[in-house]
């Protein structure tokens, strides 16, 4: 890892109680008991209703050179592929650069359209990020996007540079909690921005 | 209360996942395993490293009529007043009105410089905001301080009209962490400022 120069971040929406997904996730509920229908929607307004508002904060997401995310964030598929599914986000998904899929199952990797290609990495969170490194080649952004378990993985293993936070207003009281069993960390405020419907937080991870 | 005018407050520093207090609190540590001495001292250095940046949050702090606190942010004695205790903030606390303090152990109030006395009650929660009211003449905000235990009972029962979060840089992974045990919230986000050692967010509570 001598010549990594590329940073590590992880980018996710959370509750004002640090849930980034409710309980009883489903394929018609992906976010769970979400305070609404299920879809997230209240958790990401800030991204779909002020997109204006919030534009450095959806394209900063969008500067990564290759992304992680887990198997729960991919989709409602769970042990082996026994149907099609091919990620929440269509033909066309907004990645357009190589996403690395944590599962426990094997899988040939998907091209999508624009540029997306889902890998599928079996071999673990360490494994996932050497390929996204390589992916970006060695000195692009590598963004993780989530789930909390998947970003908690990687902050105990003391992976992460950057933690990109955006803080919805609202509470879950219970389902996917982001630093949930991670051991205490010393962060640094880099920036933080009011919009209406978020607070953007950004720390620096020093340990 | 009907003629009810006066505000019900939160207001609390609290690490990025939600603690307010470490584990194992101790007279010598009363912030417990906060990442330091025990002292709250970095969670709290917005307010005395950088005084001057943060004086708005600090004076609105002050403008209350009244205040409510948990017997454990009043200090370290658990059971009966079998020793002289009269917080931790000195003969003059900052305090400057009444402060109401919940505990299980009946005591007269005790009266402090700079118009601090403190009250204690047995009665719980209801009857402890009823007694901050009236001091408040019922149009004065009555400001809950803590500890997040406290401040949960009173967001469990529906009595908190607005919620003041200083949100400081650090984790803690465990302890005393708001919003524990509280039904969903729904949130009207007021005000968000960032700071350089903290982000200051204030929440109306809709349901």
């Amino acid at each position: 890892m001598t010549e990594r120069t590329g940073r590590v971040i992880c980018d996710i929406t959370i509750s004002a109680d640090g849930y980034a997904a409710g309980l009883h996730q489903s394929e018609e509920r992906p976010f769970g008991d979400d305070g609404g229908d299920g879809s997230g929607d209240r958790l990401h307004a800030w991204m779909f209703d002020t997109p204006d508002e919030n534009r450095a904060e959806v394209e900063q997401l969008n500067t990564a050179a290759a992304f992680i995310m887990g198997r729960n964030m991919f989709g409602p598929v769970r042990g082996a592929w026994d149907r099609p599914w091919n990620g929440w986000w269509g033909d066309d998904p907004p990645f357009h650069a190589p996403v690395f899929v944590l599962t426990h199952h094997a899988r040939e990797p998907q091209q999508m359209n624009g540029g997306t290609t889902y890998h599928f990495v079996t071999e673990g969170i360490a494994s996932a990020l050497a390929q996204a490194r390589a992916a970006a080649d060695g000195d692009g952004d590598v963004t993780i996007l989530g789930g909390a378990t998947t970003i908690n993985q990687y902050l105990s293993a003391g992976l992460v540079d950057e933690l990109r936070l955006h803080i919805a207003p609202l509470t879950l009281g219970a389902g996917t909690r982001l630093f949930e069993g991670v051991p205490p960390l010393r962060l640094e405020q880099v920036t933080s921005r009011p919009a209406s419907l978020v607070t953007h937080v950004t720390y620096r991870v020093l340990s």
